[in-house]
């Protein structure tokens, strides 16, 4: 696997843009759209909120339909408990879009992102779709990444090339994160932040291996992430793949699969971390690595309990190895674990191992607490599975910034 | 029922004290202890983290025991995976407590409240028992509830009376909250955060009926009650009822009973806000109240749901109305909700209705979220059953006190 420079519009027969229509009061980008040449295969995976923005169930029944085409996104506003008014602006959108690009209706998916229950300013959007359609173009990928963001610092995009039986397949992706970001979605239908992915490409793909792949590899990757624990009513990852790298359709799981999975992992990683590393306030990145569980679900269980715990999460932004609040989460967590057995670590400094406490320079683990980049390992000493999880700190940044979102 | 002044000297047969044995830094009180002149019914309920403290095994199996007559409670350290020098540090300082006390060892119960992780400094401990029994008296209750707080910033107490059958019986309680509060404690041996609370009263009962008080009045109070979302490892209620008033002994469930779970859910609320308004970095008291739940479970998980939520919270800091993310909590908890029925009021403010957002004057909901003391009440429109939970603002003072608790 090679990676590339670039992101959605690096995969061939893919075209984005991105404009400011007036939704944004900072006049920022907000209205995005992903355009393929040619007809997708898509698959997706959404919030498993049980109050959903008005795209989600839109997505939903559009993914059953045979082909897709284009995705477009406003930021700024969630179009999310808005009523009958907020269906109905979904729908103008996406007719609007296919009226423009000339496809289907059937083949255009809708995102959004921002603030919750305030109706859309419809005709802002409407209006400018004709100049987003316009503008559509290969150079544009990184206007199109800028658009779909809101609290986000940078745009996140992510790319790269595999190689099955001599065909270049390229992935692109791009994404936002930000806050309200503790995603579990699962297989087609189900779970939760707004976080938003949508990934292209030129693979030839059976609609059902694409789906079981984007599955697999958001469980290992976009669930594992928590930046507040706000599970959102607007997370989606959409894959468009447009098969003109002209391979022989991928079907089943065998190799050329885990190829194709072993990308979007790679992707998924690229974009987790940069969501991190761009979270509201945040300063630190945190990877945590749970071994030694009975089983995966115990496993991420415990991972994503430390992870989530605004306790460890403040610690780490006040660099203080307060590893009893580490220990206090794995408990919490539910998952089987056995003290005597049990084995902590921050990064290479055992500090609690066989039921006992370690004697450990306070100052030395201070130290490797002040670093960016911070790992921990927890073996929970009652079996042989693991997961990975990761978060950032919890800094008064982070308060100030969603005390004071919308006023 | 009748409030009364003082806390748990108030109740006749009860002694207490409280000082400093050298734990703390500060130099504040961190040893404290509770007496009855006569063997006590003891009932507790304490946190099912599943990595605990020494002292909740060692009181659970005291709670098995006839009879019991003290609780000293240590605070500045947890003695929490301290290890099998731990476990031996808790039994020191029972039997040194029983022998000062003139009783026997089994009559004693333990506290611990802290940093979890270091070895108590035992010796100190051990020194300070004599002059901690010596100074028991029935004016020391307050003193006693000081030598139990962390980073409280105030004592909590509280007393009340019921008469029953022309017997006056007291009951009167002290506890500690701050942080690492989300507790989860239930019947007897089970969950969650490090809040305590001692409960006396001169009450005879069986003690059964008085664990199945306990537990439902935890229950419906301390178990509502969210700070920071993190359990702790040595959270415990523990109450002793010496039968001084001379009742007769209140079994099973009738009126009498009803009478005392009153008489304990009226405490518990109030020392429930004590520690909310007391909690780390808390500027806000916020009640949240879910109605027309499916069942009782679906009703707690809505409502702690949302005072769990890290985006209300720092919204509640800012003042800032933003529903949208009370919304995304009710959404994201897995109770079900009808959309269509679904009603959310800030305060007397409905802000979503059948379906549809409401047109609110946002400078009046400004205000309303200004108060100290703020109520949401959410209906899920899919049945009859309630609940409340009540959680303070996130502040950049909490990220400040908790990133910097040890350095």
């Amino acid at each position: 696997m090679k990676h590339c420079r670039g992101g959605i519009t690096s995969v061939p027969g893919f075209e984005a843009n991105g404009l400011y229509c007036g939704i944004k009061k900072s006049r920022k980008k907000d209205l995005a759209l992903i355009y393929s040449s040619a007809p997708c295969v898509a698959a997706g995976v959404f919030t498993d909120n049980r109050l959903t923005a008005s795209c989600i169930p839109f997505n939903k029944a559009q993914l059953r339909k045979r082909t897709a085409r284009a995705i477009i996104v406003n930021s700024g506003n969630a179009n999310c408990l808005t009523g009958k008014i907020g269906v109905k602006h979904t729908s103008l959108i996406a007719q609007a879009a296919s009226k423009a690009l000339k496809i289907h209706q059937d083949q255009v998916f809708v995102g959004a992102t921002g603030v919750i229950g305030e109706i859309l300013p419809i005709q802002k959007i409407l209006k400018s779709i004709p100049r987003l359609v316009h503008g559509l173009n290969r150079s544009s990928g990184l206007s199109c990444a800028n658009a779909i963001l809101t609290t986000d610092r940078l745009p996140k995009e992510s790319a790269c090339e595999i190689v099955i039986r001599g065909k270049k397949i390229r992935f692109g992706a791009i994404a936002k994160g930000a806050g309200m970001i503790h995603p579990h979605m699962t297989n087609g239908f189900s779970r939760h932040a707004t976080m938003l992915c949508y990934v292209a490409t030129n693979a030839a793909m059976d609609k059902k291996t694409l789906q079981y792949a984007l599955n697999e590899a958001v469980q290992n990757t976009f669930n594992l992430i928590t930046v507040d624990g706000d599970k959102s009513t607007n997370d989606m990852v959409l894959i468009l793949s447009n098969g003109l790298a002209k391979n022989l359709e991928i079907k089943g799981r065998g190799k050329e699969y885990k190829l194709v999975f072993d990308a979007l992992l790679y992707l998924f990683n690229d974009l987790s971390h940069q969501m991190i590393l761009d979270a509201e306030g945040a300063t630190k990145l945190l990877t945590v690595h749970v071994t030694g569980a009975r089983n995966l679900e115990d496993a991420r269980r415990a991972a994503r309990s430390i992870t989530s715990s605004t306790l460890v999460k403040t610690a780490l932004f006040g660099s203080d190895p307060n590893w009893g609040r580490i220990a206090a989460s794995v408990g919490s967590s539910g998952a089987s674990v056995n003290v005597n057995r049990l084995m902590i670590s921050l990064g290479s400094q055992k500090v609690f191992l066989n039921g006992e406490p370690q004697r450990v320079a306070l100052k030395r683990l201070h130290q490797s607490f002040c670093q960016k980049q911070i790992s921990i390992t927890v073996d929970l000493g009652v079996g042989r599975q693991s997961s990975k999880a990761w978060t950032c700190d919890l800094s008064t940044d982070y308060v100030r910034i969603n005390s004071s979102y919308r006023t």
